[in-house]
């Protein structure tokens, strides 16, 4: 049964079954964090043997609790869950997040089909099992077991694998990537990835959807959901090769299926394909942060020429084009060039160039309508002053050309040490992607492009 | 004309010809560089109007210098160029560099020709011109006008690009990546990097070679020193695309042919294409820090499965194989996973897991004859324990285990926060190369891969 997971994201009221005074037991960890976010909502600890967690009143059982409940977490050992879900769906609790494991996923089918016998014909819906739960940072709302606390932003992520999920929230943290809602999707009794991207397809603080995906239950659902989205939806599919697919099957029992009919499918519906998580990141921070590109037309900017034309083979290897300067914007950039220096594009600004050439350059690309985004490049060589290079750029940003004035994107790039890394930072927490590889940097234009190509599709359907 | 460019690296004498006062000239900072080289040698700078420069006397013309000099730098406007150059072949100089630029670079052939006329038939050699010059960190010497002090190692870098040159030293710096020689090529006049491959084959302080290319000028000779190279040779070849191509013509002058042809000549002559300079510097870490794998077969550890799979797939793209595990080594790693869970290839060892199970799980794998070379894996999760990760690797590390007992290479991935960041220098420092990305990791395990199988062909040619 589909449904708005507003509540699910929201609760009034949680209860956490296998709450424990034991630090060690993930009941402990699951009700701390709960208590610890900054988020309103009526908590209640259920363990037979104790009266009070983490100051809490402990309840024996969930029929116990006063009122109804939004949410219930599940953290016993997975023979117990079939009686608690039981209770649950007695007690008409709307959600269910079963963080126990021991099912579907070390090969117990018959306990995981027992589950589903117990929901079906019933309103209640089931994350899990064998789920981290999710963390809600556009609301402050922890309800997982796992520690860490992502940076608020507009990305929303949905993870099938639990450890590689947790260490995308450190990940993202790391590449200044904000999150909205992250989500362990675990075995997908119930609630699958279809769900969460309808969801989040029209959750306003989400901007950019990623997946990582091992196996797909129902794939006509997630191919539905993704070309019904509304936003981009950045797809890791895991088990590309025959090993891969092994490995999947063991990891989440999950079958992997044909690899190049998922990717076809996935592209078919308008999503990306990504090559891993770091891929996911790349891409997101580009869409999280910059228009899209409304063409394929590339225009780069450098103080070193090597690095140029390795920006070059890249965006040409990612289906980008580089194309010759109009008349007007050669002339515009021929002038603040030094002699003998002619601009060609890519346009080498040469070692030296500093404030005025880059923001020059990147002013007269952005205004050039035969060109629909823009990369910029510093090598820190000999001569280079990186902070100017920035300074370029972040000027663009203040003033707004970006996103209102010209609505196109920006990505930089970037070859040096630690000296320039400090000053990385500061074009990330503008919203400017930079990285330190020209293929990366290419292939986040490339979604910036495919995203742009949805949004005309979008728009010629309405 | 071919020869041993010891002299060239481990002058007794050097002159810079156009060496001034002035701070923000090229002549000043090249001076300064060998001054403040740690390196012994008689230092000329030459300039017909300053009676001393740096503290040192100065001379009007090279033909002043009492006795002979080794390799003079020259830094004056090109137009003088030729004369110099002329004065240079008068006094029997051995090395000269040109560091001065406005030759074939911008379109200007004839003064490059004259240039050329100028040492036909004469025993000088010639760096440049457009030349950043050369580090030789093995010995000291700093021998360019660029900043930046390389870490001292066993990797030889050739860049055709200034900028890019100078940017790879602090990139090498910022990655761990030890340098032995630095060396801009330049517009190639002379010393080609044929000729630089063949004198670091033999260098006792160089362990790998990586070079940057845009434009290759005697296509036979370049092919045959890597053919004749005793050590791997990491090729980015700039240029691959229609667009990159067209921007390297404007860059050095340089035809980039086609790229189909290089890459396959240079795969025939043993050498490694990188896609950009990140790549060659994840090669060269693992070319330099680890054993070659002498076969295709890998095993990977992980404490999260995802990752594994991810790892997996990225192998099998790199044509390496993830072989099932032996009854052998699966009985002794049964042992110590918790119940339920049962070793595979990728081997889970689930989120928690520690010191023991990473240590008895990679010596179980590098024991395996049917495993030529180790991938471990660590994703930040919620139970991870990151110094126990790191702790079980040094320990092979300080046990001599990867290059001694077993002689094969182990790679380490990780994905996680700024915490998990300081732990991976411990790893670097090590010689035991850690990447942020499962591509990344299975493109540098190919790497090790080919050097076992160029070291095999060399062992059957002799």
């Amino acid at each position: 049964m589909k449904g708005n997971l507003d509540t699910f994201f929201k609760p009034k009221s949680i209860a956490v079954v296998g709450a424990s005074k034991n630090p060690t037991k993930i009941g402990h960890a699951a009700l701390k964090n709960i208590l610890i976010s900054d988020y309103e909502c009526k908590i209640y600890p259920i363990n037979p043997h104790e009266k009070e967690i983490l100051g809490l009143r402990c309840y024996t059982k969930v029929a116990e609790v006063p009122g109804s409940i939004d949410v219930v977490l599940i953290s016993v050992p997975a023979k117990l869950v079939p009686q608690i879900l039981s209770e649950c769906v007695k007690k008409q609790v709307k959600y269910v997040i079963i963080i126990s494991s021991g099912f579907s996923e070390i090969g117990d089918h018959s306990l995981e089909n027992e589950l589903r016998q117990i929901i079906n014909n019933t309103h209640i819906r089931v994350l899990g099992p064998n789920t981290m739960g999710y963390k809600n940072a556009s609301d402050g709302l922890d309800a997982s077991f796992v520690f860490g606390v992502p940076r608020k932003g507009n990305v929303a992520l949905i993870s099938q694998s639990g450890a590689l999920g947790i260490g995308m929230i450190y990940l993202a943290n790391n590449e200044f990537v904000g999150v909205s809602k992250i989500i362990g999707v675990g075995n997908k009794l119930d609630i699958d990835d279809d769900d969460l991207i309808d969801y989040f397809s029209t959750d306003p603080e989400t901007k950019v959807i990623g997946l990582y995906i091992e196996g797909i239950k129902d794939g006509r659902a997630f191919m539905n959901s993704i070309k019904a989205c509304h936003k981009p939806v950045l797809v890791v599919k895991a088990g590309r090769s025959a090993a891969g697919a092994r490995a999947t099957a063991s990891h989440t029992g999950s079958m992997a299926g044909s690899d190049k009919i998922y990717s076809a499918a996935i592209k078919q519906a308008g999503g990306i394909r990504c090559r891993d998580v770091v891929e996911l990141f790349d891409m997101a921070q580009a869409l999280a942060g910059q228009p899209p590109a409304m063409g394929n037309r590339i225009g780069i900017i450098t103080n070193g020429g090597g690095l140029g034309i390795l920006l070059t083979d890249a965006c040409e290897a990612n289906g980008l084009q580089i194309p010759k300067l109009s008349a007007k914007t050669f002339k515009k950039i021929d002038k603040i060039l030094p002699d003998l220096i002619k601009p060609n594009n890519p346009i080498d600004l040469v070692a030296d160039a500093g404030f005025e050439r880059y923001e020059a350059a990147t002013s007269a690309l952005l205004e050039d309508p035969n060109i629909d985004g823009v990369i910029v490049a510093s090598v820190h060589g000999g001569y280079a002053r990186p902070r100017e290079f920035t300074g370029a750029i972040l000027k663009m940003v203040r003033q707004r050309k970006l996103h209102e004035t010209y609505k196109k994107p920006l990505l930089a790039t970037w070859v040096g040490g630690r000296e320039f890394e400090d000053l990385v930072w500061d074009l990330k927490a503008a919203g400017v992607p930079i990285y330190p590889s020209s293929w990366r940097t290419a292939r986040s234009m490339h979604a910036l492009y495919l995203e742009g190509e949805r949004l005309k599709r979008e728009e010629n359907e309405d």
